[in-house]
């Protein structure tokens, strides 16, 4: 019953077997769009919920900002720049009319609308007007939203045209204090990751060529996925006083002088759940984390029996009240009993590919024993495994269970991170040869891909970054621990004092 | 300290008011879109928690499906109607290029985009491919969203261009099992409204004439404002087998048989936050149902003496923490500290526009009394009434009170409905009579408006649309509770037996 895909097999073709078979979203009738169904739309809302309350702890507000922006915002942009040019979806027409029984776009707009790739400049507006003064400062703000990119090679949950994600934007009145939020809204992201979602990440800076246009700054978390490729799992900008003066977000401070505010902004988008499919799944299918699972506990009652049917529902309902009751990380428990008619052994495969952290199958049997089948691949590693267990023990210790399962998964990935950063390529040639093979997940066992993250000199000259494009890598971040030691660039073999990570990425 | 305008004075001025004094929401740069600020926001955000939870109650789950709808799904409707034109944001092109310095759109789409009004054509689309015998059905989902219609006279709340919703679409097996989830929706949107928004209202069907496109029956609730114009709160239709048919969502039924589904749509907006803001809103600012509130309690610390601030805001915190002990509707009560450096007194009175149920004054001398200055306007109906009481006595009594406020906001929009549902207009002419009249907000003490609803019959003929028209008039809804006698039209004067609600509407 396992994927017709396997990570060593195919990974990019597994990843698509995982999302289709945990029944977590599916490509749309538009172009480049995906429809997220329950289960991936689920472990999305149960990461919003938690990231949304740690956003409003650190002082933000939730605010909503417009879907599009006039395309004059992005005048001044474009004027630096030689040969801009943005894949966004425009608006120019306000109406659809019917000629000659033909639909097509009526009423062009005067200035026509870009549909948010990001909110800087339009929100950059919003806090030119609510800032006058130092003691509007900080202003502290965060969306959660839709943002389009035109992206022109689609993939379910890491680059499709239409993506949801949050993002934050705050004003400030000095430098160090804008340049602070965004470190520890960077610390929350790495919280969210490694506590929550169970990806441990590596935090760092990113080098000037990658940074967001218009920051100062660019930091961000990078994590490892099973073929050794980096996924960037969160961006956090230090914008500087640059946006500030493009907006005009000026303020009157404690001297009585005029200022421009120094702002940040910093992101997580529905990535994040390509992230988790990408570090945790297995040739099975899915292993949800149990603190982003929108179930943790499914409870599969066996309805073979018609006569005992009746007896097998109440006895799963009444089971799941008791687990529904029992307190893990701050909240209930959640519990659903699948009462499908359908057969229960492949409603136990659903959840298996869904990835659910416990499952319990009952039948007649259970019911008179007042015990269940307790499965659990997440935690035991196969889906063949099962364990008769009572009742009343199950329910007293699955909150112990599911924090074996949140912790294993967290420790596993974090295994092969660390295995999997090479330190051991001294010189250019080494690094050429190393980055020769491909990106492959070969080791069932150890999890060892053929490449993964190289740790070494980065000189930061210019002309790295046409070698760094032969060998398809890129410097993912300065980690913020750096060795301080001087010795030569993977890349050139000149003298550098920079540590940089090397990698592929999505 | 009240507002500039009033409700008597000018009723669509005092609702900008409110709006901008409660600090809930501005016009954007972007023409008809609106900024939600915090606490507009946060309204809203506590409605889609509440009905969220609801949705999921009666068997539904949350999905996404794309913001952008390929214009080809619209040409079938086109084809029914003469004169086809809808306003709609068009999207036509995926790029931004500069040429000559001025930024153009560019990368014309093969075929143009809609930014969705509302999904049952693209979520049609989906269930054609999720639905292929009755074991797959019923199909239960909803999905939060941000919608787009271009309106040509914008409203904050009430009509902006662009708004958020939730909307929610069913297949189901047979005709009488999707009826049933048309109206059960229409119930959980009353209980919301009555029991959380403290609206009542009135549950009914639409006339034909105002059906949702390819509906075959539309059901509404509709709420009277303080002008006595009628606002649709919510609506829920039944599409029979109209959308099945157009996107062939067909499945195998128990005979073997081809069926189309049978399907319904449902939902509810931001518009919500404006029918709060209308209906208990005062010359004051707004008053925020406690349920919906953001914040339940607000204590604002006096900071006047700098020597005695730091034990003021140890005592208002160490109070915030027992208030936030307290469990209010399931839910612990939601306490904010305004730790703002401002006068208190302005303070005092941004929370009170705010309309914020429970406001806490503290200082100097309650830190040594153990006690704070309670001021409730939205209970006791005057900014200026306080009362001093025990810290302890007011943690005691604190869920007493909001469900006081709660029940006292729920029984005082209920009269205002009760009493405003005109029954003695009982000719054409007195129709005419009654509706010459403006809707205007008159009587401070009975907040009786001029003119509000008339509740009588109507013989349903073509001719009576024009009628209607003229005096500015519609007929929202046939309620439910039907008299079943026989009566005069009230715009033709021809027999009729259809008890209808005509007003004014928003």
């Amino acid at each position: 019953m396992a994927l017709q895909k396997t990570r060593a097999g195919n990974y990019p073709e597994w990843f698509q077997n995982v999302i289709t078979a945990a029944d977590m979203a599916e490509l749309s009738a538009t172009p480049g769009c995906m429809v997220i169904k329950p289960w991936g739309l689920g472990i999305w809302e149960r990461i919003r919920f938690i990231l949304n309350e740690k956003i409003k702890e650190t002082g933000h507000e939730n605010c909503y900002f417009p879907l599009f922006i006039p395309l004059s915002f992005f005048q001044k942009e474009a004027e630096h720049v030689d040969g801009f040019a943005k894949e966004m979806a425009v608006v120019t027409h306000s109406r659809l009319t019917a000629k000659e029984g033909k639909l097509v776009p009526d009423n062009p707009l005067d200035e026509p609308l870009v549909v948010r790739p990001t909110s800087e400049a339009i929100i950059a507006d919003s806090f030119s007007k609510w800032v006058k003064s130092y003691r509007d400062l900080p202003v502290m703000v965060n969306q959660w939203a839709n943002v389009v990119r035109w992206e022109m090679r689609p993939r379910l949950f890491l680059r499709t045209r239409e993506f949801m994600w949050q993002e934050g934007h705050t004003a400030h009145a000095d430098y160090a204090e804008a340049e602070a939020e965004t470190i520890n809204m960077l610390s929350v992201y790495a919280d969210l990751a490694e506590n929550y979602l169970a990806l441990p990440v590596i935090k760092g800076r990113k080098p000037a060529h990658e940074k967001f246009p218009g920051a100062v700054d660019t930091y961000c978390i990078e994590a490892m996925m099973q073929d050794g490729r980096a996924l960037q799992a969160g961006t956090s900008h230090f914008l500087g006083q640059n946006f500030a003066k493009s907006a005009n977000i000026r303020f009157q401070n404690k001297e009585g002088g005029l200022d421009y505010a120094y702002t940040t902004s910093w992101g997580v988008s529905t990535r994040l759940v390509g992230g988790v499919i990408m570090t945790h799944g297995d040739d099975e299918g899915l292993c949800v984390p149990p603190k982003i699972a929108p179930y943790q506990v499914v409870i599969v009652p066996i309805l073979k029996d018609s006569l005992k049917s009746e007896s097998v529902m109440t006895y799963a309902a009444a089971l799941k009240e008791k687990i529904a009751a029992v307190t893990y990380d701050g909240e209930r428990v959640r519990v659903k009993v699948d009462t499908r008619l359908k057969d229960a052994t492949d409603k136990y495969w659903e959840w298996t590919r869904k990835g659910a952290p416990l499952i319990l199958e009952v039948g007649p049997r259970d019911v008179d024993k007042n015990g269940a089948v307790l499965r659990t691949r997440v935690l035991m590693n196969t889906p063949e495994w099962k364990q008769i267990v009572a009742a009343d023990e199950f329910v007293a210790t699955v909150s112990d269970l599911l924090t074996q399962i949140q912790e294993g998964m967290l420790a596993r990935a974090r295994v092969r991170l660390n295995k999997n950063i090479v330190t051991n390529v001294q010189t250019p040639e080494e690094m050429q040869a190393y980055f020769a093979n491909q990106n492959i997940f070969l080791d069932e066992a150890g999890n060892t891909p053929t490449v993964a993250f190289v740790r070494g000199k980065w000189c930061g000259d210019e002309d790295t970054l046409e070698m760094m494009k032969t060998l398809k890598i890129s410097v993912r971040c300065v980690p913020f621990d750096q060795s301080g030691t001087t010795g030569k660039c993977l890349m050139t073999g000149r003298e550098a004092t920079l540590d940089v990570i090397y990698a592929r990425a999505y």
